[in-house]
């Protein structure tokens, strides 16, 4: 099983970071290249990158460039940076958890530095480049896992993009359908558009092509008629964040997706690296929704017309919550888990403090 | 209560047919002038009309001009022109019955018709423009029924179109709309942009600004969240067909609204004239639903770039089939109707019969 692709890469020789620029597929594959603090900002505000364990890992590199850009000498002042610079960062997409969770982690670890300046400029470097490394290795935990679940002449639906441009590498429900298609297991895969932004569309679908594997784009509303006429045997997307309880936030169109899949009885799981899980939230109703532009959704033409009368107004909510009660699983890099979601997340998040 | 605009209009000075083209909405309001049998099945065809009611009446007049056209003096010749003509429509568009239920009243009418070809075309054109004024007539009813269940300050969530445009004026649920707000009502609408033809920000956003009710155009896929966070009093929507125990075949979608009202405990509303009803099926679980060319899918456009890859391929289904169990209540030109639906549509069928 190679590694095909990375959307994020570091460029040692360079010392700057390459991402595959999303705002330009499927059209163009082309890299951008990000050497400052404000440039990652801006990559992270435009959706050049998006998906949350890549904003995670992005993330972890501003942090280092907030900290190269520092002229300070003076540990303390230089603490105090590189926390402002995760302020700023966590204001930018309030609804993913794995970028609060991986500069949490990265802070603790640099809270009582003892080191010159320089020592913790290399330091936040080392942890940016393990935290992708071990992107790649979780999606892959991951995958394996949830491959499990699939079944040779499955037919699979798909929401949003969750695949190695939403991270690293591999990705989470995509890279599960990536695995079981390198296992030799026969599968098709309906991809819903995704609108507003049309990650599904844009960028899952061009995922697929290089892959190989067959699919079908449908529109976001046919995820209904496809679910009540038997011809889909599971549903698989991913997770923006996910309470204790197992309620899960994720793109737009989820909780529509979870409902239709089980009012027939068809498996639905949320794939996730356990860094997506917000623990503190003890459901998903509390957590704060991001409300996008309108302009992403009004500016879309169709045959060369405007798709809406000029002076429309438009809402923009980008994630919606699916209850954990519409779930058949969650399939994490530890494993699938299965009802009751609370207790087993409770179990695996005790098992993670102890190793 | 003024009638506001009539998107089918019989023009008898120079005896065509104008229609408002809904394929250049909401850019620019443009009539199309249709004058023969092939213009009329091109302009269905094409979707320059569409929506349920529309598609019937326009099919009244097609009969007309396809007798019109034929230059037999035969009338049992001429009636055989009439019959394959409508048979040549019933295969543009296979799921709406409205069309197949005027055109075989029509057929009844002429079956044992007593007079001169001249006199046939001449009755024909007659019960086209009495069909073209009940279907104002009709929605007028249906709206104003429907009204009564609309309260001061309503949230409304509406999917698709179901306005003047989808009839001859003032159409379904849109119409219920746009007589609540004319009853002095305040209403606030959530317009699904409906993919993938956008009849919800191309058409009913426009009609919404024509009337001056206040609205916001959403994705599809927010309908959920809409819903689940106490966003929405109310779901209204039409039809394209229903079947005998109030099974609702009506815009892809539809299904998964329904589903989320249902979840969260708020109305779900279907508004159709009794003509929707096909008393043939006793659900709609074996009702042909229609598939439309993948272009629909996959020619948008979004700041200025495709939306999907070179050789992608989607599916393109036009409806789907609401179960009765999720609906609250069926708006007709009648009265509304509560469960059990099969039992009072068919109360209704009687009704109507004895009449």
């Amino acid at each position: 099983m190679g590694v095909w692709m990375r959307s994020i890469l570091w460029d040692a020789e360079s010392q700057q970071l390459r991402l595959i620029n999303q705002l330009v597929l499927p059209a163009e594959l082309r890299y951008l290249e990000i050497k400052t603090f404000a440039e990652t900002l801006e990559a992270i505000q435009s959706m050049a990158v998006r998906g949350a364990p890549a904003i995670a890992v992005c993330g972890a590199f501003a942090l280092f460039f907030a900290a190269r850009e520092a002229e300070t000498q003076d540990i303390a002042v230089l603490l105090e940076t590189i926390r402002n610079a995760r302020e700023e960062l966590l204001r930018l997409r309030p609804t993913a958890v794995n970028l609060q969770t991986l500069t949490a982690q990265m802070l603790r670890h640099i809270n009582s530095f003892d080191g010159s300046t320089d020592d913790l400029k290399a330091y936040l470097l080392e942890m940016a480049l393990e935290a992708a490394e071990r992107d790649v290795q979780t999606n892959l935990a991951i995958a394996r896992h949830g491959a499990e679940l699939i079944h040779d002449g499955d037919e699979l639906l798909h929401h949003c993009n969750t695949g190695a441009l939403a991270s690293v590498d591999y990705g989470t429900a995509l890279g599960v359908i990536r695995l079981a298609h390198e296992q030799g297991k026969r599968v098709h895969v309906y991809v819903t558009e995704t609108r507003p932004w049309l990650q599904g569309s844009r960028l899952t679908a061009w995922e697929l092509q290089q892959y190989g594997i067959p699919y079908d784009i449908v529109v976001d509303s046919a995820a209904g008629y496809l679910l009540r006429t038997g011809k889909v045997d599971r549903v698989l997307f991913g997770a923006d964040r996910v309470a204790a309880n197992g309620d899960v936030v994720n793109k737009i169109g989820t909780y529509l997706l979870a409902l239709a899949a089980y009012d027939n009885g068809i498996p639905a799981y949320s794939a996730f690296p356990l860094a997506s899980v917000d623990f503190e939230s003890a459901n998903a109703n509390e957590i704060k929704i991001e409300e996008r532009d309108e302009s992403e959704v009004l500016s879309l033409s169709y045959h060369g017309l405007p798709t809406a009368p000029v002076g429309a107004r438009a809402r923009n909510y980008a994630f919606d919550v699916t209850p954990h009660r519409l779930l058949s699983g969650l399939i994490t890099e530890r494993g699938v888990l299965y009802p009751p979601f609370f207790r087993n997340l409770s179990v695996l998040r005790q098992y993670g403090r102890e190793e």
